[in-house]
């Protein structure tokens, strides 16, 4: 079917369930997305939710941008794989599994689980104020490394994927790819990220666009291989293969986006495979949200990462689904449609 | 443990959560909050959720002013005793058990089920353009009704409460009580409920209007009589009777927040134990969240009460008393803690 029959059939369905036409607002508007995305009018229940975890450090941490030690990364790895972190306790709560994939933290990792991907491209990035941050070479591994995890996805039947992150100083490439590829001012774009204060974030400002004049970056995929990092290309690389695999994506925050204006330069299709899953208080988010025309599902001032609001968010997608294969129908119910029925 | 104590206490273990501070935004304010509410700083999970469907009639219907038959709310009833509305599938999917308190439906009922309270107080409130909608009496039985629920909800330890209605025309008192209890002007308070046309949205803010300027209410209580209704009654008494217990209640939409306007005329303090679930896309509802400075935990642009707005906040609640009390600490999961640790 093509897309303009799905809308019709989805729509039509909802207008015969027990309530009001168009009562359940965006809920009813993400049913139609989904099968939009997935080419499907009808669901299994429950979704199977996949969440990938990428982590990578960053060599630009030198730089004094992050609250907390380029160590922070390899350890959250660890408490990732033991369960511990909020991706793991929302992860839990939504039904998702939650997978973790090394593309290049500084440190090795002697880890056995099912759940880990051992993917390192290189021992962090380098510092992009010095040179750029990745080889061409290693941008394009870690786009494919992305898409492999899509391509594992649709093995396994997943029906929603949610991409996360872990890397200290992150929200600094993030909000330089940002800034060069929605081409608003590194002001506009910079946030505190895990918490910096004033100095700092007038720093950040600094090293944003002190980089992209630096390197004027000829398109999406050559800032990528400037500013980094490995986690943001491979998420690209993610929503690039999930959209070719028809698996909505379920959007985090700022790194998330990151990574979603990188796939978008490479293709614009992605964007309609796509759910924006909240609105970060990270600004860049927001940056990415009205400059696509995306509309976030929550909006509560999380700017955690991880995958964290994507993954909350993927509840809200699920429960319209719900809504939508488990609702009364008028007739079934001897509910009267109108005052005319 | 007065509040004071109870917010250094919570906002002490979320800081010492693998995460950095605040990064979770209004996830770590909804779990202060709770906890202020129910006077614990550790909870039992998954939480006990108790949605409560108060249903009655309006004659005001006769006027008009909704796009269904008064025989929906019938109807509706046994949807929802058979599960197929959408309140039941919500309710289904966030764990929450879901009762029908029939408090002045026109039809009876002949129904034996433990989800069922058969509670009328009339057949339906009088049409209040001609007479006031329920007498003195019957407003304080509504009341009682739902302080009756509150107590239910206490008896079987429920650690949740979401208020739910259904009576066809039930916008239109619940606009009057805000007009009215807010001081706004029926414009800015009246909707499209169900989904009417602009003639009859004219004919409902005429309504209100007129029905304000003639029974001059003189506080929350009387324009309860005034206007009615059962159900919006029964909400009141249930938040009150809620607030008593230590009882958290998750808000709905427009019909919840006329109850929770009357509760708070009655009583201030209510405001202290209640979360607005969500943002409703009636009018009336935004009235009261900027009326008494709440925020919404969703803004999805549902319109469909029954509770579900409230019933699907419940789980980003739940979501947030997890993170809590299930996340690893930064010495527990041996990650460093600033620059400085």
């Amino acid at each position: 079917m093509f897309n303009g029959e799905i809308e019709k059939v989805v729509r039509g369905k909802l207008d015969d369930l027990t309530k009001p036409p168009g009562s359940l607002g965006y809920l009813e508007e993400i049913v139609i997305q989904y099968a939009k995305i997935t080419g499907k009018t009808s669901f299994k229940l429950p979704l199977k939710k996949f969440i990938f975890v990428f982590c990578g450090d960053h060599g630009i941490a030198e730089e004094g941008v992050s609250a907390y030690p380029q160590e922070v990364t390899y350890q959250m790895v660890l408490n990732f794989l033991r369960g511990g972190a909020a991706i793991n306790v929302i992860g839990q709560h939504v039904g998702a599994d939650v997978f973790v994939v090394d593309v290049g933290v500084a440190r090795d990792f002697e880890v056995e689980s099912e759940k880990f991907f051992a993917r390192k491209i290189n021992y962090g990035t380098k510092n992009f104020l010095k040179e750029p941050a990745m080889t061409e070479d290693e941008a394009k591994k870690s786009i494919d490394i992305g898409k492999e995890m899509a391509d594992f996805a649709k093995q396994n039947n997943a029906d929603l994927v949610i991409p996360g992150d872990m890397g200290i100083a992150n929200t600094t490439p993030s909000s330089a790819l940002i800034s060069f590829i929605t081409e608003q001012p590194a002001e506009k774009v910079v946030g505190r990220g895990t918490g910096i204060d004033d100095e700092k974030l007038k720093k950040k400002v600094q090293v944003v666009e002190s980089a992209i004049s630096r390197w004027k970056p000829k398109n999406g995929f050559d800032a990528l291989c400037k500013f980094g990092g490995y986690e943001i290309g491979a998420i690209a690389g993610l929503i690039l293969g999930c959209a070719e695999n028809r698996i909505p994506v379920v959007l985090d925050g700022l790194i998330s986006l990151a990574g979603f204006c990188v796939a978008w330069s490479i293709n614009p299709k992605v964007k309609d495979f796509v759910f924006a899953g909240h609105k970060t208080a990270e600004p860049g988010g927001n940056v990415v949200l009205s400059f696509l025309g995306l509309r976030p599902i929550l909006d509560l001032d999380m700017r955690l990462g991880e995958g964290t609001g994507g993954a909350l968010a993927s509840f809200i997608i699920e429960t319209s689904l719900k809504i939508y294969m488990q609702m009364a129908t008028f007739s079934s119910a001897g509910v009267s449609k109108s005052l005319q029925s």
